[in-house]
């Protein structure tokens, strides 16, 4: 009946995610949402854990990078797309290390359980919620919060928004390349370009291109989530729903575009 | 070596859509962009027909459901959230009927060949350019356009935003339903709905909110078509990529989201 | 009480765009909203013809540059930001010149007068409705509309979409300018720059950066206003309220990017 | 010559926003990015101040507003749209306030104090680099931060989104007050409303309204904002101007919306 839409496909998934024996004691005065918000963290974390080590890689490189370049390689330093001033090579892999190195010291640390309930006042536990929530999140490596956050979706937008400034750093290493790598330019060198079926001579630098697609289509994902963050009353399944759709693309072309960045990094060379 | 991006699956398919002979003869004096901009419109050309005999399904549905009841049949109007006064369930259909009436009404007619070669100037063509490109146009059933269009995306964007008035149109009339089938209104009723796991007494709407969604999903990936309508020069491949990653999940959740309202208008039944 | 919010200044100013007498008359049977959007219409179709007018400017501006420059005066078109093959000035023109021309070619023609009265009905109008309203859309130079459009934006958004275009028209020439005025290309000249405080040498684009950054601003803008466009039931003071906040500095912003570009392509001559 | 746009008068105020003396010796080896984002750095500082005065005296309110009804005063849980089991209204009020309460535990707290120089590398500073900007810090009662951030918008970034958030929790208890006081709903009263200039019967929440509407739009300038973040080389002008249209009303429009939240909860009482 409902075509069309990922979330049947997600929640099936996000269910296997789960242990059986702890699916089953979830459900006493539990619901749907705690089960499925639940799983979505579960799998955050690991998708976080997972960016961490690409992003320390990005971050290695381009430590081993600025390494290999003395000081008195020269760069044009071009602000306003004018050339400016003088810079070292060093100094302008330091304008993508800062970001890097700011979502490393900023990684998401927060992924709560979900355990509100149906009414999202977890009446069923009565006095005994705070032992039972603190034993599931134990018992999940999750964390204990002290109110279930059905409608309040911060934690998670906050982690949204750290993988949308992932991908826009990212971004900000795919555009420098694109405009260092210019004919009328050439202060980098490739050697992996996607070929013109119609102009032999040329070299497109197609993975860069692809990486500032990725920052901008997880930026406008973004969008979404930050409109699918209110919820009428003491749930929303428009909101909700959207946030399913939204969620896993942001996701999955953020991770992409770091592994993109990391090839695109271990391929450059600064010319001069 | 580029993940996670749709393109290579989205061209591969492209190039099917095309009889290898004209592909072939296409790429004399023509580019990757000819090809894969015309493909495109072809596409769309078949989504646009495909959604106007949806939405003729849609509009021949709200006039039944208009005859259904007479004019004495009595809903209340509600105007910011407070009721108002009364009107009659043909009035409040007739709402729902002339955003569907506006969309046949401005449905998308220009389907335009793409033909500018690799420097987008067809130069290639020299004086048959017109000859070339009308013959190539009308044996694709296709418009010819006076000019290439590598830049200038104005007749993509045009399908685009027609596609997303479209899921806008639907989406309001889920946003009403949602409305009315609330539990203290009960202005209408449902037979299909969402089973609660937790309260069995519940009856979710669960259809309208998806539908709802997946407006609120094309809205968003608007967005984005807006951004990726600015190319730097005579083609920018990130903007380029960021368009194939949005449009055809934006074709495809407005289409559904067609499909899915015809549904619940054949499941919604006005009370009184 | 309300603070910050545009909305009261912007209703007295709509209030004083119609005469005293149509405002009393229109009262009658009408509701603040057919005013308020009346009154907008009212606006809206002075703003459009005014960029019309700017539009047209712009249009024969770019065909007196071309008639300057032969065709053999050579430039090189730039493909995903790589040197391609030899375009001529006036080719390149004519990417700017079709974004313009589609714009002149789709101008918005329809200006519906509002009247739908307090619950969308115009009840009190009972037969003479169709009289009333065209007598009133004849009266102030406004479409008339078979139905009243309180909660279908779609004529509203059309226009807003075209403002849009309009500006990513305008940010596209801008664009390109930035990317030819690079220190390293120099396709092209300016004479009116921006002075850096502490670079003397150098001469900073700012007006081309201006239309870009208007044209993303509008791009912005316009996703609020399909965000907008969902009315719940009769009338939604919260899409409405929204719409106020964003309509009128879209328009705004659009309008002088397009003086903007006048102002630029005035200044503006390639070299070779 | 630029017409339309906010910068210039937002960079004179900026300007007087430092004393004479710090602007002067800030020049040495400075550059205009350096004043200008420093200058914002300080204003936003003193607006999430106050802002956080702002939100603790909502949560104090949010707490009497607690304190005054016993857990017996039941109310209707409602997920989905459809009626669910009961709740307190302390238990409702809970999920307002665990917003307000994860906004003030998560108050930005790094403002850097801008120094790049004018190629981004802050060379004229050598080896006093740190002590400079050290104590220029601290006498502007800034953070220092080890690099330059003319092309990282990571801590401006952090800070609108936090604004965003803010904006978004007030807007969710403005949807669950619309909700809630629907002319079928009824479960809390406000005295405090807009007249309808066509039906003297109804109330309509207009304020609450206005901060969902404050919300969406709060929303829609993140999205630029994000946009914006993605700086080519060491200094994009039309990124940085994007910033400044959007960034003003953006902190603008959040610091209202609380305000109109407090006028709104102090309005505001439960039945039953």
């Amino acid at each position: 009946m409902i075509d069309g839409v990922a979330p049947p496909a997600l929640i099936s998934q996000l269910k296997i995610g789960l242990e059986c024996d702890v699916a089953s004691s979830l459900h006493f005065g539990a619901t749907s949402q705690d089960l499925i918000d639940t799983s979505i963290m579960l799998r955050l974390k690991s998708c976080v854990e997972l960016m961490i080590l690409r992003l320390s890689d990005v971050l290695q490189t381009l430590d081993e990078m600025a390494s290999n370049y003395s000081d008195d390689r020269v760069l044009i330093a071009r602000t306003r797309m004018q050339n400016a001033l003088p810079i070292s090579v060093p100094e302008k892999l330091q304008n993508w290390r800062s970001q890097i190195l700011g979502l490393l010291n900023s990684q998401p640390s927060y992924f709560p359980l979900q355990l509100g309930g149906p009414e999202g006042a977890a009446r069923k536990f009565d006095i005994y919620y705070v032992d039972v929530a603190q034993q599931m999140a134990e018992l999940l490596d999750l964390d204990y919060s002290e109110n279930q956050w059905h409608t309040n979706r911060q934690a998670l937008n906050d982690i949204a928004f750290w993988m949308c400034k992932t991908a826009t750093a990212a971004g900000k290493i795919a555009q420098d390349v694109l405009m260092m790598v210019q004919s009328d330019v050439g202060e980098v060198k490739l050697t992996c370009f996607g070929q013109s079926s119609a102009m032999p001579h040329k070299q497109n630098p197609v993975l860069a291109e692809v990486i500032l697609a990725q920052a901008r289509f997880c930026q406008v994902q973004m969008n979404g989530m930050n409109i699918s963050s209110i919820h009428e009353n003491e749930r929303s399944g428009a909101a909700w729903t959207l946030e399913w759709m939204l969620l896993p693309q942001l996701v999955r072309s953020c991770g992409s575009s770091v592994n993109n960045t990391q090839v695109l990094l271990d391929d450059l060379t600064f010319k001069g």
